[in-house]
């Protein structure tokens, strides 16, 4: 293996990272086997760029304004009028909780395939507002060298985020080399239909989990068992799954993504109303989570894009 | 690797089974790449015996018999008192759910770590009334041999089943082979609860997912997030998994153990309220699912269990 974690500046950080695997996965009094190197990383702000807004809130814009063509009603209704005229302010007054419940719901009606393969199209062609980029390439790739190195060190990485699981899992196995299956998100309701004898699974405009906050550590019982090592977050979203990952026995580690870095990307925290950034950093120390700075830590952000590659156009399957 | 599927009989299921799984490894027309080789097993009833009861209920008449040492009162009240005085026709009266719902609400106020904990501990000690044996050592010999082939073609396992997530995380890593977070089960709701700092979580008395029917195929998308290609059931209660399963592209089998062995185990069928098996038998040829005889497939039933080695007693941590 060459050097890990190139792209994290040499620091406390660093080291903390380093001392952690190396002490974990060395026979030693801190010893933990392969199958309970369990590492848990929320998604938005975390291991991609979540601003000006979530990459889904974008991906339920797009499926609006297809939705509009044959119901022009919608355009003028409260809450799709804000998102189709990409009205931020009112956009954000919906709250964190209600802005995902707007982005789940106007996919009610797909099957689950459909919904990850339209997923899939608009990734492939969507560009970011800023950065004029795939928003797959707005992917840390500090946090790339990461996850390499943990599964180098024979960690099982899990995805706990209160974006959609389906959205997710429609990138993540290509972008971070996390399978659909170790990905935890919100989902809605699903109902099982019998088509002329075939059996699939459709979306239904209800929230069935929004995982967020305490709901995040709840779905860590419920679908992975254990009880992580490593937890890695960036808002107060994650606090409970960072402070439940500390509170096992033997070492385990807490790390949280602080966005101050107002050059390479954005600097926030406390008032970004979608995901705030408040509790945890305020008592950062208290409940024993090491503060990442993005612009202390960070000797890159995002990857380097190859310009002789230009996003491939593919044919649009429709939302 | 030795002859597989030993205790299989020699006939249509077996080949089946072989060629289905050289069909699908077999760099050809019908290739599945390991990562989507997905095969879902039902518990009770499919991977061990689950006659005369479940035997998550049998550990919830434990956990009973210790609350009623600490309120009496719960002795004489319904349903509890069935489950007390082993009433086998009132338990049964309660149905299925209902059954399982009792199950699941008298462990309500501990942490999931100390229910697993005390869930191995009872697994450790309870002799099954009839066969006199561990729990553990009712699971059947053909489907071990049949997991342990499916593992060494690459396929990923898990359990979708009825029972509670956690009674068989409890036993499932040691018993099956396989890893807590590869376990599907019914969910009790959870709460985070923090004590001085150190945060766990706590099984409440609600039901959350009682995973039956059409709601193991909505949580094998929502956790699995890819259609499975094998599926392995015995109830009614697996139906939609199973046809779920068939329902995609390309090459997929569905198999469904018929229990029709007095002899060696217990026969049958439609008239198990606790988990009937009718619509699936009547429409086995229609829905395309193969029907598994334990009498006429199945050269062994249960592994052997060495006399010599008793079943250890240990220290009851209490429940």
């Amino acid at each position: 293996m060459t050097e890990p974690l190139l792209s994290w500046r040499a620091g406390a950080i660093r080291k903390a990272i380093l001392g952690f695997v190396e002490a974990v996965t060395t026979r030693g009094p801190h010893f933990v086997p392969p199958a309970e190197r369990i590492a848990v990383f929320d998604n938005d702000g975390t291991l991609w760029c979540e601003q000006p807004v979530q990459a889904q809130v974008a991906f339920a814009q797009a499926r609006l304004k297809h939705l509009v063509r044959t119901n022009p009603g919608l355009a003028d209704r409260a809450p799709y009028k804000a998102f189709l005229s990409h009205d931020l302010t009112a956009i954000k007054a919906l709250g964190k909780r209600g802005v995902f419940e707007v982005a789940f719901a106007v996919h009610a009606g797909m099957t689950v395939d459909n919904f990850i393969r339209s997923a899939k199209d608009w990734l492939a062609e969507a560009r970011h507002p800023r950065f004029d980029r795939a928003y797959t390439d707005l992917v840390y790739q500090p946090q790339l060298e990461l996850l390499d190195y943990l599964r180098a060190h024979e960690f099982e990485i899990w995805i706990v985020s209160g974006g959609g699981s389906d959205f997710i899992r429609a990138f993540a196995e290509t972008s971070y080399g996390i399978p659909p299956e170790r990905v935890i998100g919100s989902t809605v309701r699903t109902q099982v239909l019998d088509t002329n004898g075939h059996l699939d699974l459709f979306k239904l405009p209800h929230l069935e989990s929004f995982d967020d906050r305490e709901v995040k550590t709840e779905t860590i019982g419920r679908t992975i068992g254990r009880r992580p090592i490593l937890a890695f977050g960036n808002s107060d979203g994650d606090l409970s799954m960072l402070r439940y990952t500390l509170s096992g026995p033997g070492k385990r580690l807490a790390l949280l993504l602080h966005h101050d870095d107002a050059d390479r990307e954005v600097a926030y925290d406390r008032d970004f109303v979608l995901s705030p950034l408040a509790e945890a950093l305020d008592h950062a120390e208290l409940f024993g989570l090491k503060r990442v700075s993005m612009s202390r830590d960070w000797a890159t952000v995002f990857p380097a894009v190859s310009e002789a590659a230009p996003v491939k156009r593919i044919r649009r399957r429709g939302f």
